[in-house]
């Protein structure tokens, strides 16, 4: 197998100490490479940067018309976030309207990802509890499709459950491949999490973002998913973290998100492009810096934009006491 | 740049998720090469792989002469300690015996790297202070040092002071090598750190276990500094830290060390070989699966030894709930 390339690397004084691998691709809805880095048909998994994908079915299984799910709920369904309290507020605000509690939730507890909430909460003296994991927004979405397609809510993180199977399908008919089983993980939320190829994921961005290709259902939910995740940036991820503030400054042109071990996946929607991004050794920062450095290149940033951007792909090391003693950087930027 | 191989990877269910590639090399003190892998000529910064290295000017410059360091903290100065209250106190005690205290340690302050002693100081309302910071024994020692060569202790950290001259002096003598200033940068703790190849901190580590083609005053110096640190294993790193049960589990044949950034150095003792190990892209879990990958083919390791070097070859991956869903391993392991 060849190596992927440098995409990222860290620098200490003057000389490189780590070097970080991967591959991307940015493609359009017609299958078109506008952009592409490394083996892009090599089948990676893409954890929660695809939440979006996963989050289809509230449409297409008809939670959401029996549930009206807010756009905060929906925002939150594509989210790893962090715990605070507007996280955990509204994904307690679905699973009440919808009769059910914390207690349902499948995905495991762990403390806030968000410091401040996370000392909030031990001072507190209360537990972590799953509505704090990251994943409990999708969790509570999945639980609304359950409960839509009138099947046990008990359960619904496995594989052979109906909301599996119709998370699977969804993100099948958007990325244009089978989800194979030998192809396939447990992802840290309890959920399955299949491997494909960074260009079938870069495909299905491209296509939940234009809706062509897709049908006309799949392309309504996939714009009310976008338009609710970049309307609410702070949901999606938390605050100070990449994903919130690139949504924020792209003011809806840009669908961002990260998933675990050096993914990022997303669509910059204006230009109707997908991409999708995996770092060979896991490192997010190094993805984070990946990926600002490809943004850089295509998205025509302003000055804002560009200033965040520049800000990712150059990311100060310092020591102990505060000097800057080196960067991580994108390769190229 | 050829691409180093792969020496660990990550696997989730039935499919790879991550690649870590690596260099390491086994030497012995003739400079003949027992075992390697990848590129071992490119310099890399060793960051606190060598601290039993840059504790020898306590011998060289006779600080331990005249403050008769004690074994403890002998082993202390070698350390990457978590902050626990057998590290705090031994470098405390040092720095007391000497006429200094906390204020004059130049490594700044973090919170203690294990998580019950975190939460001890944060229950207690104290912050954190330089003597919790990792490196505090080995700058305790390097303080010695200032104070056996007559020079002021202010700016001990920096590059031209009369202390770094001599740390770097007495890791030139071990490995053979000149370490240049176009091959630097500052470390977390602010000292400098010299890149330098693989191969040269691995004979230098074989130098020091053997003593061999080194001056009788180093050769003294490492064996005094690698009984110690081989006989407190737990004041080297802390409880539960590989480096702490490997190093207990080989009962003095093995002198081990982790440095930041995926840097693993050491020596078996008993055959007279020192070896140095980086993972390309810092990640140290996987640079302990490496690692460990080796030792494994090279230590003869009875029972528990390989047992517990297998678990380190072999590191289960769970879910939030706990689940087994796959595990870094060594490639070859």
């Amino acid at each position: 197998m060849d190596a992927n390339p440098i995409l990222a690397e860290t620098i200490r004084g003057n000389w490189v100490e780590n070097r970080h691998r991967g591959a991307y691709v940015v493609m359009d809805a017609d299958g078109a490479i506008i952009a592409s880095a490394g083996d892009i048909e090599r089948p990676v998994f893409p954890r929660s940067a695809i939440k979006s994908m996963q989050a289809l079915p509230i449409f297409a299984r008809h939670a959401e018309g029996k549930f009206h799910h807010s756009e905060e709920e929906l925002a939150l369904a594509c989210a790893s976030h962090h715990g605070e309290d507007a996280h955990v507020t509204t994904a307690n605000g679905l699973l009440m309207r919808i009769g059910l509690s914390a207690a349902d939730l499948e995905c495991g507890a762990h403390a806030p990802t968000n410091a401040a909430a996370r000392d909030a909460l031990r001072a507190s003296g209360a537990e972590p509890s799953p509505l704090h994991n990251n994943c409990s927004g999708k969790h509570s979405g999945m639980l609304s499709v359950a409960l839509a397609m009138g099947v046990p809510t008990v359960g619904y993180v496995g594989r052979e459950h109906e909301v599996q199977k119709a998370v699977r399908a969804a993100v099948e008919a958007v990325i244009g491949e089978s989800l194979t089983e030998d192809r396939c993980g447990t992802d840290g939320c309890s959920i399955p999490t299949f491997a494909a190829p960074l260009r079938a994921f870069a495909y299905g961005f491209a296509r939940m973002s234009t809706g062509k290709g897709i049908s006309d259902e799949l392309g309504y939910a996939a714009k009310r998913l976008f338009d609710a995740a970049t309307s609410h940036p702070h949901l999606v991820a938390g605050t100070g973290h990449a994903d919130t503030l690139l949504m924020a400054a792209f003011k809806g042109r840009l669908m961002q998100k990260v998933g675990a071990e050096g993914v990022q996946c997303g669509a910059i929607r204006d230009k109707g492009w997908g991409y999708a991004l995996k770092c060979d050794d896991g490192n997010i920062a190094a993805s984070q810096a990946m990926l600002a450095g490809v943004l850089l290149e295509l998205t025509d940033p302003d000055d804002e934009q560009r200033k965040l951007l520049k800000s990712l792909a150059h990311q100060t090391i310092k020591s102990v006491r505060g000097a800057e003693v080196g960067e991580l950087r994108a390769a190229q930027a």
